[in-house]
């Protein structure tokens, strides 16, 4: 039998303070490879359906993938799993930076941390030693001043991830943030924050396992000359950083902004990575582990009431939700917005998206009186983010309007009525990222069936801005998107960083197989792979479908399909309803899920070894 | 049976003023599809071995492909064939403009045009009838005056291709240039003028056939989708022209510089296609017929001697040939030289590298007095063109050091002995164009086994530029270059521009398969339109076999296997002989050519049904 790799999955009982270490299953690894798969499979088992996700029934997962630590570059990341606040359904989300490798050196591939704790805690790791320890001090502090203080009192040469006062006071977007870097997206700190679960401080001593260290060496050499050739990772991420994107997708009349009232913004040139380039506000390029793209920028605010006020970003979605999306110039209170984002442990799209909403309110005239007020005093208003710092913390700490804000766009929206449903850009409770649904008609299918609702990391826009399929076409995207889809989830289970899009391609293929061959030994073949990936999404939607999930609920919001968009080079295109309609039926059949239900047949959760799991399921409800 | 096109093709007989027209076979159209395909079958029928190809037993054709004409972007182009002056191979030349729309319009797929006119002439072309014109009066002039001049004698709605005066005197890299855009490479010019034959004038009334109107709109909006979609066609090249590539390229370290002695240029962004667009130098963007692309731009020189000098340009590679090639960082001499290589009729590339080698020689102290007496005298050094209106007049003139500059750097080289040819960067006496050799290892077997020597059109720098493939990687090589070379050969067939590879990728897919078949009806499987492509390469080969080319004939220059790059990100780097070797077995291999000779084999003929060409050969060599 091949020589392989299987670390160990560590089980914590925050109700008790206890753990208990098992060894990862063959079977796991073969049938769900790492990370994502990982994350899925372990949620699904140990999560029952329809609990609260603020309440200690919900369960948190990290997990590493086949690559995770490696000298692959871009694969130094970990995933974040729950059932997320926001949505209320199956959640991931991945953070770069070291703790990824250091969990690895540890010599674990997954955390599953069940129950809360009565007061705030820490799990401390080192190797396979697991203690807790008091977090009160901590309790109430920022991310990096939290990071610092824990790492001293631990000797310093630990690795931390853990959360902001945002996630403490359960905003339902709050982010877990390791050095800089943030598992952002869908709540997971809010999570953490309601099992008082301040930091996950993490030191590993051993090694990275790789099956084939010579044949890996020679491809690592490899993928460094095809990124380096690459004009994208070679040239323009490590020039002008992912925020490039805001000029490209202003002038393909793609930038949501406004609200998404509008798919163009007309001062797109004083936030984009071009200008920060050329005006010197980068100050300096970083990189996340062993990764030679680069794309990493330490930006300052050179002038504005912001002036001084360094961070490291803003990414391209940051540009996007505090610039135009909020219809905002000033690039100073961009980067102050994600540097306080960052200190206070909240997600920047989000945080954006729900501020571009309540502006668009105020400008419709739809608030009552009591938030009214509090916008006016605020300056809450598309292309003034005068007192961002301000409104962050307000929303991390539910202080005032804070505490309406910090429930998301999509319960904001519920609770204001009617109206301002019309204007709520979320799906299935996810504010959608900077990338159109109505310029991209197969993405605008992405969005509506993704299992994580509005973002970008399901089902990837690049597939249609290729060039290489018309985005305007209805006809074959539900395969296309869906085979897009799978290979996201070996992407997230291996697990690597979305940009190495341009290096790997769109869909599951021979690299994939490289990279899960030459780290675990485990021989898999491309149509292993495959199966593997449909296996982690339907996975992921059968926890869905437990939650209420079907056809009905796959939907987009209103903007997106009654809008045309109003202006620029994409004026008038939206997608109409039989459009969709015709998408989605294309997409359940490509899955072997019902057209009528959207629920996977009992004949694909056979082809995919799954049907056990659901009669499990079923037996455990009757 | 399928409805489908064909036209016809003109035999013109220029040592009688004569022609006949037949019917384009449907044999032809079905085994050679059009354009390279036509070019390479005619040639090779209608040329007989050794001939020289500036006396009138070469013969020269021009023809047009499946989309020529039609709204399909990028589709305006014609291709134009003969044994090359340079090479003294096959050659193949394409051009934009419109010509061949009138071409098309008129009813031809061809033009076979053999002989030699005692007296300078022009063929005049409206619809079926063709006739020819005393063209005394044209003789001396330049392009645009030529096209200027008989376009009033004809009534004014002619579309003309000629020569200039370095076509009229033999330079062996002039150009036959339509409206402001060139055939550029190859001495396709010197053909037309051994042939005395100073314009083709064409007009054309009739449709444009297309088999399938509604499903090819259909597919040529979704391209159009496609296209303004990607970043490349749809941003890039429209907003920065094509000669953004300098300054990407120096990015990489791969941008030729100073005779390709460095590989970086340090003053790149005075030349680029970003300063051309910042400085305003950009006039306004131009289109070739129904491209959406708009690559094209009309430049100004601001500043300088060659202040208020405009041409439609400069493209990448005349900033290239004229500007980092020849250490040169002044755009306005850039802009001059493009414009009165137009005007002359000279191919930009090998101009620029003509100066490139002597600036060389001159530098390494290796000219004899006569020729170092002018060198001096004109100022040809590197970093200085500021005689270059006048240089090139001498060449095209073919006066003073001209006559010797005239001749192209391989003859040039072979003059002044041993210690020039080392410095000669052309292959097969074609000089290679802005395109490494030795930082993309497929690209560099690319040259070594190119039909038609130093191009960029037979093998794409792209595929390993694009990250998908390491380009420091010689394994698999040899089938990857093989299958992109029979892409460009369908490509050239259809004929589509090569700045759609964004959107069709590099080897041959569905979508070649629809342009062909929704233009012709002829219902060409992805298989067919294979075999097809890697007929026509083959042919190609089989003609240059007929020359003396085998395996000992495929190789590079000193330069690229022996020097390793000077400077920059890929320092160090080269092709060693053991390198190419591996690699051209390997090609030789997927060719299923005979690895010892380099010479396709009687069964690789035979599945290509090329057999009985060459037996019928064969028959006529003894």
């Amino acid at each position: 039998m091949t020589n392989f790799y299987c670390g160990k999955i560590a089980f914590i009982d925050l109700d008790n303070l206890d753990y208990k270490i098992e060894d990862t299953s063959i079977d796991l690894k073969r049938n769900y490879l790492g990370g994502n798969g990982f994350g899925v499979k372990l949620l699904y088992e140990n999560t029952l359906p329809q609990i609260n996700p603020l309440s200690p029934q919900n369960t948190l997962i990290f997990a590493v993938g086949p690559v995770t630590g490696t000298l692959l570059p871009s694969s130094s990341r970990f995933g974040v799993f729950a059932k997320s606040p926001l949505t209320g359904l199956f959640f991931d989300s991945y953070c770069g930076g070291t703790w990824g490798e250091q969990l690895k050196r540890a010599g674990f591939d997954a955390l599953v941390i069940k129950g809360a704790s009565h007061n705030p805690v820490s799990i401390i790791i080192e190797n396979k030693k697991i203690s807790f320890k008091h977090a009160e001090n901590l309790w109430g502090l920022k991310t990096l001043e939290t990071q610092k203080l824990l790492n001293k009192e631990l000797g310093g040469d630990f690795t931390i991830a853990t959360i902001g006062p945002a996630g403490e006071n359960l905003v339902r977007y709050a982010a877990i943030i390791s050095e800089t870097r943030a598992a952002g997206r869908g709540g997971m700190g809010a999570v953490m924050g309601s099992k008082k679960l301040k930091a996950i401080a993490v030191k590993g001593t051993g090694d990275i396992y790789v099956h084939d260290p010579k044949g890996f060496m020679d491809y690592v050499r490899e993928l460094h000359n095809r990124i380096k050739q690459h004009p994208g990772t070679g040239n323009v991420l490590p020039t002008f950083g992912t925020s490039v994107g805001a000029s490209a997708f202003n002038d393909l009349g793609i930038l949501g902004a406004y609200n998404w009232q509008k798919e163009t913004f007309s001062n797109v040139n004083k936030i984009s990575g071009h200008y920060m380039h050329k005006m010197k506000i980068y100050q300096k390029t970083k990189a996340c582990l062993n990764c030679p793209i680069r794309c990493s920028k330490i930006a300052k605010a050179k002038k504005g009431i912001f002036q001084d006020y360094t961070t490291e970003g803003p990414e391209y979605e940051t540009v996007f939700s505090f610039g135009s999306l909020c219809g905002n110039d000033d690039i100073g209170s961009i980067i102050a917005a994600d540097r306080v984002c960052d200190e206070l442990g909240l997600d920047t799209i989000t945080a954006g998206a729900v501020l571009a909403f309540i502006m668009e309110c105020y400008e419709k005239g739809i608030l009552p009186n009591h938030l009214l007020n509090e916008v006016k005093h605020w300056n809450i208003m598309f292309g003034n983010l005068s007192t961002i710092d301000k409104i962050l913390e307000m929303i991390a700490f539910r202080k005032g309007i804070g505490d309406f804000l910090a429930e998301g766009t999509q319960r904001m929206a519920e609770d204001l009525g009617r109206e301002a449903l019309e204007l709520c850009t979320s799906v299935k409770g996810l504010e959608v990222p900077g990338h159109t649904a109505r310029g991209l008609k197969g993405m605008g299918l992405g969005y509506a069936v993704s299992n994580r609702g509005g973002t970008h990391m399901d089902t990837r826009p690049t597939v249609e801005r290729s060039g290489q399929y018309d985005p305007f076409e209805i006809k074959d995207k539900g395969k296309l998107m869906k085979d897009n889809q799978d290979m996201t989830a070996i992407g997230d289970s291996l697990i690597i960083c979305r940009y190495t899009e341009g290096i790997f391609g769109f869909f599951i293929n021979n690299d994939f197989v490289k990279m899960a061959n030459l780290t675990t030994g485990l021989e898999y073949s491309l149509e292993d792979l495959r199966q593997i990936g449909e296996r982690i999404y339907t996975l992921e939607r059968m926890f869905n479908v437990r939650e209420g999930i079907n056809r009905s609920k796959d939907v987009l919001p209103n903007r997106f399909l009654n809008e045309p968009i109003a202006d620029g080079p994409r004026k008038g295109h939206f997608i109409t309803e039989e459009e969709l309609n015709y998408m989605l039926d294309d997409y359940y059949v490509a899955r072997g899920w019902d057209k009528e239900t959207g629920i996977p047949t009992d004949e694909t959760l056979n082809k995919l070894s799954l049907l056990e799991i659901k009669e499990k399921e079923d037996e455990n409800a009757s």
